[in-house]
């Protein structure tokens, strides 16, 4: 039958047939099967599902930061501006939002790029974090950074030179790259992090990769994760320079993912934005490296992945190139209006003066302090384990924890036809619940195989996914030793 | 210096740079501008832009639905379901979507293809509109029908054949369809609307096109826009059932966007989906007819454009094909959950025993009765004008006057590198503040001007655009007599 359809495997866009996104993989889609087939009283060795495979805090059980649903509540239904309790710096937030929007409703279309409003006050953020000016006109809101990443990359597709062409980026990587650059057609180049150095990246791996890929490909861009996912290592400030310096070299493109810039847990780990540090290196750095970095609503401490709100700044973009950009993204015509709201809180978050300050600064707080509770605790419980290694989690939301499989596993797996860190997780899946997304899907150095888990499970369901996993993990390293 | 870039406009995506989105083009961007000379103080002939070249009723001065608002208020902030004076059925209504949120949050990702509980309140709305059977795991929710256009459309990129897919569009039509068409390079085969009859689509019409782009196009794909954008005809029963027969016979997959379907106003139209018309074909079309049939929450009565929710059903797809549409819209994670649950609220509105029924269905009433006197009047106000000649707006929210320019005026147009109906347009906001499109951004037959309008300023506004617009076109028509 099927080659009978006007639109079939055979003729389907070939692209879209070989991207993969493993964060929403066959191991995800087998645990909502799972939750539906415990709804509905299947008898499991588990009582509920554990989704440690996507960074998704709310659903973990994190709760929401009063302030920012305060504003949106107050934008999507501006009478409860009028309620007495309704904090005065809420209101005024509120206020300035919805004077920005078409008759003043969050039902208007905004801009493309987004609310002015909002934009000033994403400029007004980056100035402050880094030290150096940041132009509201060169920043263009999302839904999601993923949104504007995808954006971004788009400009990229050109087969004219003949070479695709190639863009450089971490191994392991967050997956949302691969599907992309598969998608567009683009050329992946993978350069691998180190494990046996806390994942950090080294200038001579991106020679050697660049090196390896020149004849096949026209290499213009590098992505760089930091914190990183899903490996969780934080950059310092003299690798950043590095990298900036080959980039400059090679004529790449920079794109800066930083949206796990408020993740940082690790004594001695600080973030350093790319832009702060491109403005610090000087001429004749600042002026010419074209970059672009993203930030998000969805990580940090407000965990608000289902607002979709999310941003890239721009910096030495080709005015020509920026113009068109923003001709691309008004097909789509806006981001959610919602989304942009959250931005703006985040951004635009109380000052200690306000009456918002107290509760709000109590809530980030300990969002950020039991994340970095949990980092610790998670590091510390696969390393007790045997055939697990796992660097610390300095940043981000992930641990990426080695698994040292033992030869009966892995044939097991390869007669499976699986790779044996897919056949490792899914057996993890179908017999604790838990779901964590095997290394494949993140890429990794041949022979070896990983896991990445989030550390969102809130402390007491942690513990219960730590003692379930031990178990497994004892049973099956037992049973294929 | 720009050759000097990484990313240039000599090796940008070469379909970026021709893709054209006229809606949001040269036109709205000097709106924009004006409003910010006017804001500082600038002096014009005219107080206030008006902008009627985007169908953004709140921006219009439309007021948001009660009920809507409710809703998603207390899924932003739940403490309000606690509130007294919230009615019960918005607490029911908001508590159902928290509770197929992960964590009971919205700030949790959903599923890609949309909330469940939302996806099966829409196929029951499908299921009484049309009375034919509607599955929920078809239905796959998106932030406005503009993104799940583009998806669908993505599915046909493949030049393995050698020639490009053919996608048939109507002429004049909206944007989104040729910008996309562009982006993705596909091929874009106009169908002529026939003017002279109310912009109805002839069959011949289509056999021509078809006929005439076969050597250069593998077409694949015949995209109808009912009730039309930009033209507001309204298709008949027959006249679909005529269509799904040639694409049929010639074996492409429709996309029915039917986001106007709420908006009908003309004594004798009556909104047909091409689900409804399709399942009562009967064999052999019902089972095999490829559909992908769009709705939005931006139109209708509800207007909340900002709020970006949107969804397709697809009916008859290649269960293979729907399977990797699904894991392409995965690696975009999800649509906003606000603009999911205003999907809800759009298809499962208050039942006439509800406590918000007696008030939502009061609004919806009051703003569609509104529209359609408003439709009647720029109708008819048009018609008065010398040079002008105007099709009744049988829906949607636009009408498409045609513009019979003097020789001189095309003249002029010509002298400054304009197209007629852009000069026309541009001189119109330049003096009058009134922000138009041309006829030239969604195509037009040869030698024909025209330029589209929306019906959504609010009465008195319209009023008064309606007498600016006059003293213009008066004015204008003598100076090139």
């Amino acid at each position: 039958m099927s080659s009978q359809k006007v639109l079939n495997i055979d003729n389907l866009n070939p692209n879209v047939k070989t991207m993969q996104y493993a964060v929403r993989g066959p191991l995800p889609i087998r645990a909502v099967q799972i939750e539906k087939e415990l709804a509905s009283g299947a008898i499991k060795p588990f009582k509920n599902v554990i989704k440690a495979n996507i960074g998704d805090a709310h659903a973990m059980g994190q709760k929401p930061i009063t302030f920012i649903r305060q504003v949106i509540a107050c934008i999507c239904m501006p009478q409860l501006m009028e309620n007495k309790d309704m904090p005065k710096d809420v209101i005024e937030h509120a206020s300035a939002i919805l004077n920005n929007c078409g008759g003043k409703s969050a039902g208007s279309y905004s801009l493309s790029n987004g609310i002015e409003i909002i934009r000033k006050n994403v400029a007004k953020y980056i100035e402050k974090r880094d030290g150096f000016k940041s132009d509201p006109e060169l920043i263009c809101l999302s839904g999601g950074a993923s949104e504007s990443i995808r954006n971004v990359l788009k400009l990229f597709i050109n087969k004219s030179g003949g070479k695709k062409v190639g863009v450089m980026i971490p191994i392991p990587q967050y997956p949302l790259y691969s599907a992309t650059i598969e998608e567009f057609n683009l050329g992946q180049i993978g350069y691998y992090l180190n494990e046996s150095n806390n994942w950090s990246l080294d200038i001579s791996e991106l020679e050697k990769a660049y090196e390896q890929s020149k004849s096949q490909y026209d290499t213009r861009v590098i992505c760089i994760i930091n914190p990183g996912n899903p490996t969780g290592q934080v950059l310092t400030k003299e690798n950043i320079e590095a990298i900036l310096k080959f980039a400059f070299e090679k004529k790449l493109f920079v794109l800066a993912d930083e949206v796990y810039q408020d993740n940082i847990y690790a004594d001695g780990s600080k973030f350093y934005s790319f832009k702060s540090v491109l403005m610090g290196l000087g001429e004749p750095y600042s002026s010419s490296i074209e970059l672009a970095s993203f930030h998000s609503v969805s990580k940090g401490y407000m965990g608000e992945c289902g607002l979709r709100g999310g941003y890239v700044e721009f910096t030495n973009i080709d005015g020509k190139v920026f113009t068109e950009f923003k001709k691309m993204t008004s097909a789509k015509l806006c981001s959610t209006v919602v989304g942009q709201a959250v931005i703006d809180t985040v951004v635009n978050p109380p000052k200690p003066e306000d009456e918002s300050y107290k509760q709000w600064n109590a809530e980030k707080t300990a969002v950020l302090e039991s994340l970095k509770k949990r980092a610790t605790l998670v590091k510390e419980a696969y390393e007790k384990l045997e055939g697990i290694t796992c660097n610390p989690v300095q940043g981000a939301m992930y641990a990426f924890p080695r698994l040292h499989l033992p030869a009966k596993a892995i044939e097991k797996a390869k007669s499976l036809g699986q790779e044996p860190d897919f056949f490792y997780a899914m057996s993890l899946l179908e017999e604790t619940g838990i779901c964590v997304v095997p290394g494949s899907g993140f890429g990794q150095k041949e022979g070896t195989y990983h896991f990445r888990t989030t550390i969102l499970p809130q402390p007491e369901l942690m513990k219960e996914m730590m003692e379930r996993f031990t178990k497994f993990h004892n049973e099956f390293m037992k049973k294929y030793q």
